[in-house]
């Protein structure tokens, strides 16, 4: 183990060099003038499986982005690790709010920036070594892994169902492991018990057939900008509860418990609005910041467009507005509940001087992982080990549908190991990892794998 | 009289593939990638004016785009019209819905389509032909004419008031005529004797001071662009009435004769919605169709913008949301008061969770010319003998600031003698001028001329 650890330790020029081609392939996966590079990025994550000693490594096709799989089982008897990740990246406009390219990765202060750094490329990479650092070792894993690296998490993991679904005994194992969450802060190890779910709308607002002259036809038809504005004002009341009707039915209510130990946690909202640069937050009243964003289903606007949106002045009436608008989800919604009650409240309110449409784009489950399961308990384990501090229990607000989608194909709960940090940008410009976290995730990575077979042993499956 | 007319019906195809050279010029005044295009535009109508025996030709320099002036002064003793007209053009985009390429006329069944056709190239292509007709076939105008084309009608003429200061003498005129508005309908001429003031603004609404992961923040902080849709969605009240304080204070109620005769004008709301492909209208409660464009100030939002407007999903919470918000104003509306009463409305509704910038891109006044003018009566006529049928009297919902300033400045009434139609998508895609319209202008711009000489000689300036 020992061996391991320097390993780890004394290779970090050559991680950050590796890490930087990674990064440099631009595998947006929702722009479909990527693709050529989406498919090297596969590529470039099979050969390094090969590289560093995985076993079987293969490269799936799907309707979309491949699928990229291995597996190493040289450990019979000891319990087979699942872990998941993904190579795709979210878009990078607006390009110009990015300090360096988004695709060459910089090191400025103790961050590493690029798309992709924290979400999720590097989380997945911080894995790669441990592995390696135990094959060049030690020839062996204490445990066996398996690979799953999918290239569509970031519009909807839209074909990874179906291919968990047909590939149940390439994929089976004893837990799922996954890296693409955050720690609670910086320097604050943690271990994440709980995702939201999501259901992700796109609006069509069409008011004339045409874009009009707005000084001849101004005051005369509903204008779709002012009507879906009008559409999207009425979805929170003044309490900030979102307002479709059925919302809030099946969400499962935060225990006593939990909102006891969520008050006892390193928080403040001053400085997270300072750091946010607003004057005041705002949420559904009755609730903390974590527990909005941690327990509370939320809905937010991701897009709007519609009309002029150009240099200077344009008097126009445009015929059409858009919005994307997506809803987090907590248990025990459903998304694809959700998503109809989201359609049939808009369809209700909305005027008849507009025509309405509305597409569910994806979706999908929220979860909550028992924390006395042998893997969170290794977990705790590793963590302490990794970054030499007790780790906290935590939920997260984004969403990781295939969470959901592996317990109920393959029966697997999910050990959520993050090493990113909340205010890392990973959909927006300057995403970056911080440096320590990165090498701590490598040590707290081959601590799991080691630590696994302890409490497995212990026959606490 | 009847040579310069036969003349004009016997060169039609001629002032086609004229005007398709005139149209082939990309002039769009907002956008500085064109600067070019609208220089070497000016130096077209320059040439024009040459070709058509105008005289003193000039192209003066301004801050902005130039402004070309010429004038045929040989007719002592008979009235001076100061032609205005512009040969900029507005942007084309969304370019994907032009049926044919917006800088290449194309006609399709009785009408041309390009941008400018309408506004207002087309227009004042139609007087240069008047003219040259004259010129041509007697050697002579009825009258004396100057023109003044600018360059900057769509990005709201901010050089023309000072160049119109600065050359009184040169300008030094009887009356002004423009054509750049639309008749009341096809096969109905019309005299319009009031127009629209605008005041065109642009808001910036900043949430988060970076784009955030709407999973990791979404519900804790007010997103901007639901911010801004609150606000949007405030600024009418559910009659249709704007709730901008003081908004309504100087508007110059509408007299019963005009709402009768308003009344009596050939027009149907049923066929209007199915023009423009709405269920049902929209506007201020109380007024009718009519009354609303023409008489009544309104509210438009011209476009919106923020967060991820692409292809597919993106989780994305952003940092800022935009939109461009402009007021049409009627007689006695100020433009500068009503944009400062925008803003210090929108400064007082705005809540502490975000930071709100206001900034005024431009603005003119509304304006109404007296019908018993000789130049309004004039122009009655002349339609009458170009169109063959007795005109109407009309308001048009539009906006020509420099109709203001000519008055203000120079002391003249300006007749508006347009030949486009209301559905003809001035700023849209498809923009186009009726044919039939297009060379019924030129007849009645011939006749123009000359019945100005017989009202003008009765004394009736």
């Amino acid at each position: 183990m020992q061996n391991v650890i320097s390993f780890l330790d004394s290779n970090k020029e050559r991680y950050l060099n590796e890490l930087t081609e990674f990064l440099s392939i631009p595998s947006v996966s929702s722009q479909s003038n990527h693709n050529g590079d989406t498919r090297k990025c596969a590529q470039w994550v099979a050969d390094q499986m090969r590289t560093i000693g995985m076993q079987n490594v293969q490269i799936f096709e799907t309707p979309g982005h491949p699928i990229v799989c291995s597996e190493w089982m040289g450990a019979p008897g000891k319990p087979t690790i699942l872990f998941y990740g993904h190579y795709d990246v979210q878009p990078v406009d607006p390009l110009n709010l990015w300090t360096s390219p988004p695709f060459q990765a910089t090191i400025r202060g103790d961050n590493l920036y690029a798309r992709g750094s924290a979400d999720d490329k590097g989380q997945v990479f911080i894995h790669f070594k441990a592995i390696e650092a135990y094959m060049k070792n030690e020839g062996k894993l204490p445990v066996n892994i398996k690979m799953i690296i999918e290239g569509e998490e970031e519009v909807g993991s839209a074909n990874l169902e179906n291919f968990v679904k047909e590939h149940k005994q390439l994929l089976k194992s004893d837990l799922v492991l996954i890296s693409d969450s955050s720690m609670f802060k910086k320097g604050v190890p943690s271990v994440c018990y709980g995702l939201r779910g999501l259901a992700y709308m796109e609006v069509e607002v069409t008011g004339p057939n045409s874009d009009l002259h707005s000084g001849t036809f101004g005051g005369s038809v509903h204008n779709p900008i002012q009507a879906l504005s009008e559409l999207i004002a009425s979805l929170h009341d003044k309490n900030g509860k979102v307002t479709i009707k059925g919302f809030y039915n099946d969400v499962r209510a935060l225990s006593k418990k939990e909102r006891a130990a969520y008050k006892k946690l390193p928080w403040s909202d001053k400085e997270y609005s300072k750091n946010l640069g607003v004057k005041q937050l705002y949420g559904e009243k009755g609730y903390s910041s974590l527990e909005r964003v941690w327990a509370r289903p939320t809905l937010e606007c991701n897009g709007i467009w519609g009309g002029y949106t150009g240099e200077g002045a344009k008097t126009v009436l445009p015929s059409k507005a858009f919005a994307k608008i997506s809803m987090r989800l907590v248990p025990n919604q459903k998304s694809d509940k959700i998503a109809q009650l989201f359609e049939k409240h808009l369809k209700r309110i909305a005027p008849k001087t507009i025509d309405l449409k509305v597409k569910a784009l994806h979706g999908g489950e929220a979860a909550i992982t028992p924390i006395d399961s042998p893997g969170v308990k290794a977990a705790v384990a590793a963590l302490e080990k990794g970054f030499g501090k007790k780790p906290l229990y935590q939920r997260e607000g984004g969403s990781i549908p295939i969470v959901v989608q592996f317990k109920e194909i393959l029966g697997l709960d999910t050990v959520l190991l993050g090493f990113g940090l909340p205010d890392e940008n990973a959909h927006a410009p300057d995403e970056h990892i911080n440096l320590d976290n990165f090498f701590g995730g490598m040590r707290t990575s081959a601590h799991f794998y080691n630590e696994l077979t302890n409490y497995w042993g212990n026959g606490k499956k």
